[in-house]
């Protein structure tokens, strides 16, 4: 049971014109967070999809996605995995690079974040180009982890971002269809 | 009613030598988080210490005070504002500054955050000598916002961090006296 919709969710987001940069409308989240109800409503709606997928550990990617992920495994009372930019996380690492529409980016897992064959939830704020979580998805299953799902608050899928993690149990609360 | 007590959570902490550079002991936290019921436990700490300071908005200063305070703020049902590190927050934001050992650092904050006189718990993973802190402070009182306290899962009490914040109430759970 829910006391919001997803419109409500939806609505909840504001559009910033030419952030970060010119031509570009970003998706700001903060007005979103800042309600403690949709806040909560957003986490309770990712734990409604995969409450029964029998999942060991949460992923979450920097930063933006430790804010879902972090509550996300609290309410289902397992641990969070931290997928970081590079230089962030202390002893062993792997890393995985993706492309950027003007360069590259990377993204480090510690070697010793989970045994083999946990089960594994991946969660950002956001899926754009899908090179990113791509990335994580690459990191996980690299140290013998399953990923049982993704759940994105926002899904851009006019950015066709599905194409890179296509075989994955991709769960998007907001789709925008077009800029 | 806790299951484990703090001793449990500092165990949980692991050391890590000459990270991220020589001489530096590094408190790696990763190994507490992947434990779920240590993580929450963490959570319910400072939940128990501050549930009945009347608090509207929990702040979360970039990126690991992102896990610690978005829990937080979906165990309280309340909302929370980013504290984020230069040009990642759309809009207009207001800035805070604050020495590091080599140099300076900035934090911001949106200036719609929030309304005067809204009650904000501010939380972070650690306490080190406190630049970061007071800054975050020192923005949401900016904003005429009241800091009711700080949640720190990690103090490092040797580097006299409280200092920088010292009319604040101050709830660290785990505080190390010596390097």
């Amino acid at each position: 049971m829910h006391d919001y919709d997803l419109s409500d969710l939806e609505n909840a987001i504001r559009s910033v014109k030419d952030f970060p940069k010119p031509g570009i409308i970003f998706k700001d989240i903060a007005t979103l967070l800042k309600n403690g109800d949709l806040f909560a409503e957003a986490v309770d709606y990712m734990y409604d999809h995969f409450r029964d997928e029998d999942i060991d550990l949460v992923a979450g990617i920097e930063s933006r996605g430790f804010i879902f992920a972090a509550a996300l495994a609290y309410k289902l009372n397992i641990g969070l995995i931290p997928v970081r930019k590079p230089g962030k996380l202390p002893g062993n690492t792997i890393s995985e690079t993706y492309d950027l529409e003007y360069g590259a980016d990377t993204l480090e897992m510690q070697e010793d974040a989970f045994s083999e064959g946990k089960r594994i939830l991946l969660v950002d704020d956001l899926l754009a180009t899908g090179g990113s979580a791509g990335a994580a998805c690459r990191l996980v299953e690299k140290l013998g982890g399953i990923i049982v799902g993704i759940a994105f608050l926002i899904e851009l899928a006019f950015l066709n971002g599905r194409e890179k993690i296509k075989d994955k149990d991709i769960h998007s609360l907001i789709v925008y269809q077009s800029e």
